[in-house]
């Protein structure tokens, strides 16, 4: 196991060569890496034993391929971040059982890549990754997706999508109850599900006010 | 005065103007829009006697000219818009001095621009506006833009500003200090103050969640 001066060590160097080779937007940028590794040390910290080696390196090269929301290859991205990151971690001194491992978190952290993770350091990394999408700060990642792609807040007609099925590629609002709002569900950590819990319930907390601010009231199924 | 119904269809010629002629953004359309005339109606209930449709007018065709928040000439926007408003406004049937009066309130409503406004109309469409760019919606809009124009939500390394000067050109969050939680000391009207003090009091709260979500305290200059 690293101390945590070499664990430090590693994080900068990861840290560097993801702000060196990633494909950056407002929503997935050093920040969002920050966010996750702060996610992931929260939540092993009541997982036992975990490698944090495994899990930094997972963590810092998650996103090393990132294709816009809207892309049609994007369920491939977590594979391509995988196979881009091996190079990177055998650089840094990881061995081979490390780097498969660190590929195997990477490849199944995403949603639509579709693989089960089958270690400890897969299961944070994914939790932690979700939570990212959650609360206050998902929030804010929700829409700065809407303005880059140039799609609409919400759906100006029905917000809140009362009459009509949800489409969170025309409406950014409409990705809450249609993806964020089931993640504490599939959640597969104890804690990142209690967290998870709390963010939606404090998303769930702004949308009644957006509602009020628009003259409107929030549907139960919101509420 | 116009009647309710005459009131209706006015609202949508002018929405169709707005629909095929506003450059549009996520915080830039006919949604915006439809909320600056929501707010302008509930602020004239509370002003006397106020012309609404001078007031329409001015609030469907305020951003017919719509420069993005990073352009040179942006403190011009609204002047252009005014200007090219007249045409669309004589075309509705708005008389010589109903086109002037409109055209001031567009003119007026734009923090860049520096002009005062000099009547009620005008005094409730800066409300009005500026209003929309506070609470939950003013939330969604900082954080589209961010997206829009591809800059970070926060900054990082200090998410709040305490050891550094503000920058919302370079951190979409810096806006709030910097710019929004100003607004309501320049409010020109009584209601439009206290909704403003109200939005301004629900974004320090988001502000003080996200801030434990980033695991660090809100500075008390924020709370």
């Amino acid at each position: 196991m690293l101390d945590g001066t070499e664990l430090q060590e590693l994080r900068t160097a990861l840290r560097d060569v993801a702000a060196e080779r990633m494909a950056q937007d407002s929503g997935h940028d050093l920040a969002h890496l920050d966010r996750v590794w702060s996610n992931a040390q929260r939540l092993a910290r009541s997982e036992g034993e975990v490698d944090l080696k495994i899990l930094l390196g997972a963590a810092y090269l998650h996103d090393l391929v990132n294709l816009p929301k809207n892309a049609p290859n994007r369920s491939k991205a977590s594979t391509l971040a995988a196979a881009a990151a091996a190079p990177v971690l055998r650089e840094l001194g990881f061995d081979n059982h490390q780097v498969a491992a660190t590929q195997h978190a990477i490849a199944a952290h995403s949603f639509s890549a579709g693989l089960a993770p089958k270690s400890k350091e897969a299961r944070i990394l994914r939790d932690a990754d979700r939570l990212d999408a959650l609360g206050m700060i998902g929030i804010a990642r929700t829409f700065a997706v809407s303005g880059a792609l140039g799609t609409p807040l919400y759906d100006p007609q029905d917000p809140f999508a009362t009459s009509r099925d949800l489409d969170d590629g025309a409406f950014a609002l409409d990705h809450w109850p249609e993806k964020l709002f089931r993640l504490p569900e599939d959640m597969l950590t104890q804690t990142g599900k209690a967290i998870a819990k709390e963010r939606v319930a404090n998303m769930r907390r702004y949308a009644a006010v957006l509602a009020s601010e628009l003259g409107i009231v929030l549907p139960d199924s919101w509420s």
